[in-house]
């Protein structure tokens, strides 16, 4: 396509049923239908992504790239980490206007491209997969609609079965997107596509633990506190970063509100000299390396005078307010941490006057070039 | 290392001189000199990148991945761009967390690493180079510090030789890495590590045409402009992603002035919901296919009614303010694009009577693991 046409079109798809409820109410029961979604992928889909991961892994992949766009970016991001850390095999997050924008086809043989889209609808997400099955890669679709371009273009399609999705806001098809790439790499790493034994014993109790952290409402004395901030900092290491990635974007889309995320590391490198007492700080702090890393952000944080809020097993340091949540592996903690933080999200957009279903200038399906 | 030790240390090193002079000097001293940095780096090592460039075309890499932090990260997503464009070879950002937090040891037989840092002295940085070479990739660095742990260790180094950066917001350092990746991809791609034609000339012009832009004083205007601004926005696509990056590093940097800065895509993905009247938007339009596709993400700005600042050859629908930029290849605009708003942050910085030589919280030497 030319440059000229590489224009942003958007589909004029809209929930149309959003507008006829109170502000969020779509929001709020996706968000609460988690847990269900959870069991329900489990369940439904453990043999169809044991069979696509055991072919993947009979082709030994020697690099992985993950292509998505604005939350399903963040599901891929938890992936690349998971890619390298569990399988050894770098990881890397396609730029897809090197390929639409500027046509680069990059030799592609021996590697696993994966595209991940809620709708399974972006024309850019489509190219990279396109370009890249040209040049040799598998390809493979994570999307909520087998019915899509991209699941039927794809070499093999998983199915994150997150059923009809109310708010424009991705919530439930944030987490079952983590939870299908999870099940995909676990069973890379097997090699016969199943899951090893501590995974299967992680997800048999993830649906109760996300009920658990759903159940706790110190989120909503937290987002009060948030009533007038007019700028945010979210941050955390490893698998926790797409999670702090994510928690922005939550806020930018629902409370109109400037997030910026940052790994801790980045954090210090420029970003920690705008931090100030005026700056919210959230920090994801997990049960395991990443979280162990974190410590000494913490403290340059507070060596800032940051208001610093900490979501994990445990307060650090002098924060503000702490948000709970289990002490569960590091693999498995975005899974759940991210629960209260949509919903935190929420009740700032709600407070705010604004509907976190339908938000201002965005659709349900963004298609880009 | 373990986890615990995996805490951030950072140098005291500080320019003694900066705080001795007017709040600025460093940085404007810095940022005038980058038109003589062009020029004496191509001028001294021409010969170095090209004898590396044809050593690394020899080997023939499937796979390129840059380590990076903070500005350098951009000089780094810079060069991803380049090596996917122009030979073709897929490239990636690494995360350091999963060599030096969690242990990965990925397989990079096959693989050039790169690593950019302009001290040459981040503790990741370097761990990821030293893992990489142990599976098998060629290493090369890029620093200031010819001296410096990281060029001691990778395979190859380059010395972008920017001469001493008095300020702690990097600039003249940021310009020269560019030029220098630049360099090095462009001969691996002729081959025989030295420069076609086309790219000679162009870097011939660069100096004067760095020198041309730096007399432009319609930075001073936007700056003036921005002085209560308290959030910001900035993006472009392409090559002009980097530069959007850049500039949201430095203001938040030297002015504390939260900025956010998306690629054109990614913005309409979510972001632009919180863009309004209250949030300014600088949009980096250059002259090409990444400037092309910019075209329908500043008409979505501007029906949200963002207050948008185009830079670049042409004003672009109902911007508030142009910011003129020479209309060059859109792999040297980076080079040239980030000069006027290196003097924005500057600028919007000492009108708040911030010293930007030495932020707050922050030294010259970031050392992260």
């Amino acid at each position: 396509m030319s440059p000229d046409e590489a224009a942003v079109a958007v589909s004029e798809q809209r929930d149309a049923g959003a507008s006829m409820t109170s502000p969020g109410a779509g929001m709020t029961a996706d968000i609460g239908e988690q847990p269900e979604v959870y069991a329900h992928l489990a369940h439904t889909q453990s043999n169809a992504i044991a069979a696509v991961a055991e072919r993947i892994a009979r082709r030994r992949p020697r690099y992985v790239l993950y292509a998505a766009r604005g939350t399903s970016d963040h599901a891929a991001l938890y992936a690349a980490y998971l890619t390298e850390i569990r399988l050894g095999i770098p990881a890397g997050l396609a730029s897809p206007s090197t390929v639409t924008v500027f046509g680069s086809r990059p030799d592609l043989a021996d590697c696993m491209v994966v595209g991940v889209s809620q709708s399974g609808g972006s024309p850019d997400i489509a190219a990279v997969l396109k370009s890249a099955a040209e040049s040799g890669a598998v390809t493979v679709a994570v999307t909520n609609n087998p019915e899509s371009a991209l699941a039927a273009q794809a070499h093999h399609h998983i199915d994150i079965c997150a059923g009809h999705e109310r708010a424009v806001a991705a919530t439930k098809t944030y987490t079952a997107e983590l939870l299908a790439l999870f099940m995909l790499i676990e069973g890379i790493r097997t090699g016969n596509g199943k899951l090893a034994e501590p995974e299967t014993t992680a997800l048999a109790s993830l649906p109760e633990l996300a009920r658990t952290v759903l159940d706790d409402d110190t989120v909503v004395e937290v987002a009060r506190r948030y009533r007038f901030a007019d700028r945010m900092v979210t941050t955390g290491r490893g698998y926790a970063y797409p999670t702090a990635r994510e928690t922005a974007l939550k806020l930018m889309e629902t409370s109109y509100l400037p997030a910026l995320a940052f790994s801790g590391a980045d954090l210090l490198h420029g970003p920690l000299a705008m931090t100030d007492p005026a700056v919210p700080v959230l920090a994801v702090v997990g049960d395991g390396p990443g979280g162990a890393a974190m410590g000494d952000v913490v403290g340059r944080l507070e060596e800032q005078r940051a208001d610093v809020v900490v979501l994990g097993p445990r307060n650090v340091g002098g924060a503000s307010l702490h948000i709970p949540a289990p002490a569960v592996d590091e693999r498995i903690a975005p899974m759940v941490d991210i629960l209260p933080l949509q919903r935190l999200a929420l009740s700032v957009a709600v407070s705010r006057g604004e509907n976190p279903d339908a938000p201002r200038g965005l659709r349900k399906v963004t298609e880009t070039l």
